[in-house]
């Protein structure tokens, strides 16, 4: 394994660990699958799958020998993540009338969101390298992630924060989870530079989204899916899309998938993007080769709220490998959404829910046909946002003695 | 399978269902495990694990034929609730000084808590008998629970609150799920009362903890324990206490795979109670007969709030069983499990710390000695209860460009 960087094609080691290319690039995985045999690991994984203790128990590790086939064992730090539900609510699917749909539900992930998949990774990474401080700037999913791994491993985590960001509410989880929260005068940018300037040079290992680790880890939700069904996938693969670290991932796990003659044909991906907050979406449809920054990013899918994604030119070139397509969707539209899969029993924030709301658009404008089938990705859990719930409260006052249940039970 | 009353030791049958004996008595599910092969039985559940999708991938009904063999499966409404982790966090374990030490995070259910394992069981039955509309009488991990499997069954559930209790924070994850919360004027006892009077002629399946369905999957805890551990205990089960039915439920489950030969004896049962909610423990230590109630439970914890435990008959024929000693701790002491907790990379909410407090209490007291091993019931998840974290944020000011770095990250 080694690095190569997206921009200048330069190469390098993963170690001494660097987040991003000399010349600013955005460094991936190169993973030596030429020499691996496809039949013997597709045994093992499925052996794996009884696992419930250890490293291979883990939705990741499971797939270590494409994920990070060097790193010894000793250094991993796991709890399990991936092995999340696959849903397939035939209400939702009636209503949509496509042929096949699933969900597949990160949110399930022990800290209630896909980054765990990424993040057991460059934590048990940066062990490996004999870091004890692992920092990144978020107040999302990403730090609460972070901080969990960071603990699993007796190390302290730092996650740089703007100060006028600082939300208590927000960081509840990661401070739970013992992580230290830095609050500085400046922008989420600031923070970002900063730590990729000075990080090293501080002792600290920086889990921000470039990371090329996360990424690697963020590739086995495709592969659980594919196992998932027998080696094989639905024609739609459906993502929300923000930092678009998880497209990026995704599109490479399923590039994995191809050239390992694991799944016959790559399915196309579908990005799907807040309306306030899509700067990638508006990129593809213009066909403008550069993504202009959406200075005032606006949506209340908390999780999508990002309005210079760094992952954009990995992101572009999955679409071109997946024939992919993307749209946006209004906040209402979300929330709709959100409230299907909500009372279909599976549940999700806000974020997740924009995958089904680009569905049923691409279904209307029939991108998407009825006899094709589709996974929606849900990324984060339910109980990570509720403050979009708190407004729609209504309790139904009842007298035990005497009201009319039958109108009231109908 | 049929249905046995504690009190007066009257028999019948699940249909129609009644949640209670005609007598007042809680009824108990009697299986017949002495037909059972238990190696084929090993066998089955060995190879069930590699599933991942449809009713035997649940964590639950993987354990089917110790649960329910009568169920026809197309009833059956899972979320692949069970299948949580377990976790040696050493640390802790160090500190304790005992020998071996496991928590077992049933906060990993889907809906955050263990009564995942439990429910998934009531409402599949309910379903099995044609009732489309699901009761019970809680605020708190029972409601959202509940309204998560009505919503998976395609069913409509009633949760039934005193008008003064009903706090928007605590039911936005049940209202997500499409749950109506009905607020009365009276306590919960007369819901309770209500509900067993009135439910089943006003065509609602009533899911309160007496129901014994919901006891019977919640053995399978137990049972994921003992087969992550090639079907061997560890010399203590830590158990919080509140209502009393996890304790009942566990105890069953030991019982069960000692019938079974599964285990070759029955380890013994730690229940802890918070000091402010104790009626148990106290009706224990002073070897009273009889339950006394509290008539003003006051706990932090609140999944152990609970004054009237109504399954107490059920835990002390278990404590009996399980050579089980009973403990209280204050929330003070629960407040600094749950920091290890935390700490550790797992997490939870307050009342599962109640198990770690306990066990500290138990260890110096040289009840469990430091050659024996324990495994701690994980009971919540973190995000269950951020309210306990709130006054504990702090963020810490740092200057980019200029801080004392060393001293901040030291
Ligand atoms: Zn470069
Ligand atoms: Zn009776």
């Amino acid at each position: 394994m080694r690095l190569k960087c997206v921009d200048c094609g330069s190469r390098c080691s993963l170690e001494p660990f660097q987040v991003r290319c000399g010349c600013g690039g955005l460094l991936e995985v190169e993973q030596e699958l030429a020499m691996v045999d496809a039949e013997l690991l597709k045994r093992r994984f499925q052996e794996r799958l009884s696992e419930r203790m250890g490293v291979y128990a883990s939705g990741v590790w499971r797939y270590k020998e494409l994920i990070f086939p060097e790193l010894p064992d000793e250094y991993i730090v796991t709890k399990y993540e991936g092995n999340t539900g696959m849903y397939a609510p035939e209400p939702i699917r009636e209503t949509l009338g496509i042929r096949g749909l699933y969900f597949k539900a990160q949110s399930e992930n022990p800290s209630g969101s896909f980054k765990d998949n990424g993040m057991t990774v460059a934590v048990s990474h940066g062990r490996s390298l004999g870091y004890s401080a692992f920092a990144c700037t978020s107040t999302g999913n990403t730090s609460s992630s972070l901080a969990m791994y960071a603990a699993m491993g007796r190390s302290q985590a730092y996650v740089f924060v703007p100060n006028r960001k600082v939300s208590a509410n927000k960081v509840l989880q990661t401070q739970a989870y013992g992580a230290r929260v830095l609050s500085f005068d400046g922008t989420y940018d600031d923070g970002i530079r900063f730590l990729e300037k000075r990080g090293e040079e501080l002792g600290l290992y920086v889990c921000n989204s470039v990371n090329p680790l996360r990424i690697e880890g963020q590739k086995s939700i495709i592969y659980e899916i594919a196992q998932t069904l027998g080696w094989s996938l639905p024609d739609w693969i459906i993502i929300p899309g923000g930092a678009l670290s998880n497209v990026s991932a995704l599109g490479k796990g399923l590039a994995d998938l191809k050239s390992l003659g694991f799944i016959p044909s790559v399915p196309r991906i579908a990005l799907i993007q807040a309306e306030g907050a899509s700067p990638f979406h508006r990129m593809m449809a213009s066909g403008s080769p550069v993504l202009t920054p959406a200075p005032r990013p606006d949506t209340l899918a908390s999780a999508l709220n990002i309005g210079n994604p760094p992952s954009w030119k990995k992101a572009r070139s999955v679409m071109e490998m997946s024939s992919g397509v993307t749209c946006s969707v209004t906040d209402a539209e979300i929330l709709a959404a959100k409230a299907q899969i909500d009372r279909s029993g599976i549940g999700c924030e806000p974020a997740s829910a924009a995958t089904l709301a680009g569905l049923q658009k691409l279904v209307a404008e029939k991108t998407i046909t009825k006899d094709e089938t589709a996974v929606c990705i849900l990324t984060g859990n339910l109980l990570k946002d509720t403050d979009v719930l708190r407004g729609s409260f209504q309790d139904i006052p009842v007298d035990l003695s005497g009201s009319d249940w039958e109108a009231l039970l109908r």
